[in-house]
């Protein structure tokens, strides 16, 4: 596997900022390979949240230009869990044009977001050095930042370390969605700063349950809402139901959190009822 | 109007740093013009609060060397209000050392922050895609990334949209700033971090209302303070009332939060008064 | 004093992120030299807190590339405090490979780090120009960004300010710790994100103690803890004692936070203490 060198490093964990994890991290890819453009994707993944990482990669992938992705939340550091590299399947007619590889531990993080660039192409395991004596790794300084400057560089994949079946990467199970007439159960698969509620759905899901613009939200309390296409043909009191900038299904509010007025949190399910006019949730 | 390209790109926004939307919009903008060097101001204004973020660009501007200001505090995302891209009017014998151009949306986020840099020389409105059908814009990602790209680039303001008149610009209302004999009457428009209240005066307005060195702030309740120049004249009880590092005057302690002690917010309104030795206020 | 110029800005503060102080440095260190990299260590130290930003350089230094350390934690601006650029000893063999100039308040913040460095060879005083007039000085965007930005460039160390004799720096009171047959007492210095608790000591404190793998921990409450290798031989409710990535002695727990277990906090001390089997401890 040849190298595809260049353009930027995005980089994701669940480091936070108050702590000098994720400066490190990018002074260490730099040590490496002078002059790699680092771009933080963010490092505000809830510690631990293997899932909230994924989706959060998923949404930015298809933004994103040439580079390697670095993306580090961990719970299993220090675990035989293995460090993976994995290239992209270059897509027809694409050209390269988003991440070429991926760095980062083997827990699920990854697939999905390969999945939306293009697919696994090849993937290897990268050797985790035994540091019993003088203390931990820190993977993402020892392990993942090496790997992805040498990838940045142009090192090929297969020279980082063996090969791995792709098969045999480990994958988090789907957000639930479940469409039948007149109703969607989805995921809350996000909650962003502003409040807003991105379900595991899409609008090919609205128009398969016949939802209409009329809807019912079952969280599990319920609550009125109407579907409509921008925040500001809301009322101030009323929940809407969007395609937002990913694509997914989305309740939201105008300039309230939506979150709070559902009280929901990521991981919860909620049902979308459409309404008969006149009469209850059909 | 030619295009003045270079520099860098100048983010602020209110996205936070938990989500990746800062992180996409600096892959967008990287993704449409390789090796743009971004400099995040800050992602912390308050959710909405375009006069918190543009308040921020005004204390920011003066400091900052060539390049695009990109800012986005955007309550009105997906309505009517318009997206503008702004050059700044060359400033006799200032040879182009700030900012040449400011990219946001036309609700007062930016007007303030381009009259520091010299005002607004071309203005034009920003097409917004409409996206009824795929969902919304992130307008950060797909509207004012690649315009503020474009013009780093070099192209010129005209090739990015329809001229409007300058005179046309949203504008907030001015904080509030009143000088009367012994006393001003001012907006807080800051609470940094440290606790420290900026005030929407400046010495010239102490020196009109002859303050004086013994002030009483009413925030409403009373509080007594000192006109310093220094944190460290201060003991640990006393308030004190000092030029900032923004020309501003601002209500301080060492090592304390004025704010925690005067109880005021961004937007409340405080009196600093003279106090006449040996009596009362005067 | 030659200058070495090159390499990175890596960047330090107590500033937060929540108001435009950071960016603001970033962009007057970039008004002063265009194309600096800077790359952000942490800007979240808490605030005034000498000794925890002290503490995150001297665990930053060795990873880092060659260039200049910005680091401004400074509860005494606007005092007569010297502000300092500090330049590093060779080391043999090291071939400047790590960090080359310093550039701080003189308040303890740096020396530690440098001597982790390779020692100070030559330190100045920076000028603080006096603004009585026109208000404080900001001395991270108006003495130190425009040092580092000139000691990157290759600007000699003595042209930027008054030698001034290294053993005259301020320092800070060494971390507490006692070794003892069977006991290691040692300040918390350190709480991370994912609340392990690092200790001032290492590995060859534990083996001069005679630890052994059973423990018991006074914080001050007993808690029983066994020394491990990685987080996940820990059972859930279990309180291990690691060699961190850093090379300290950790109480830490599999993914729960030790302090909240321990109820510590960064200065406090805690006693380990060795137990023997079948018995209380020794």
């Amino acid at each position: 596997v040849a190298g595809r060198a260049g353009g930027s490093v995005f980089f994701l964990t669940d480091y936070g900022l108050a702590d000098e994890f994720a400066g490190v991290v990018r002074a260490s890819v730099l040590r490496h390979v002078p002059g790699v453009p680092i771009i933080d994707l963010t490092h505000g993944v809830t510690p631990f949240d293997v899932r909230e990482g994924a989706l959060a990669l998923v949404r930015a992938v298809p933004h994103l230009g040439p580079g390697v992705v670095l993306a580090v939340v961990d719970p299993g550091v220090g675990t035989p869990r293995r460090a993976v590299a994995l290239s992209v399947r270059p897509r027809a007619g694409h050209g390269g044009q988003g991440p070429h590889h991926f760095v980062g531990p083997d827990n699920g993080l990854l697939p999905w977001a390969v999945d939306v660039a293009g697919g696994v192409e090849c993937a290897v395991a990268l050797p985790v050095p035994s540091r019993r004596d003088t203390g931990m790794t820190f993977d993402g300084r020892d392990v993942f930042a090496p790997a992805a400057a040498r990838l940045w560089q142009g090192t090929a994949l297969t020279d980082l370390g063996d090969e791995l079946d792709p098969t045999s990467l480990e994958r988090l199970t789907s957000p639930r969605l479940s469409v039948s007439p007149g109703a969607v159960e989805a995921e809350v698969q996000w909650v962003d700063r502003f409040g807003n509620v991105q379900l595991a759905a899409g609008p090919d899901d609205a128009t398969a349950a016949a939802l209409g613009d009329d809807l019912e939200v079952l969280a599990p309390d319920a609550h009125r809402a109407r579907r409509v296409t921008a925040f500001a043909e809301l009322g101030p009191d009323t929940l809407g139901l969007i395609v937002d900038a990913n694509g997914h299904l989305a309740l939201v509010c105008d300039r309230r959190s939506a979150a709070t007025v559902l009280r929901v949190h990521p991981g919860d399910v909620v049902t979308v009822r459409g309404v008969v006019p006149g009469g209850g949730s059909r």
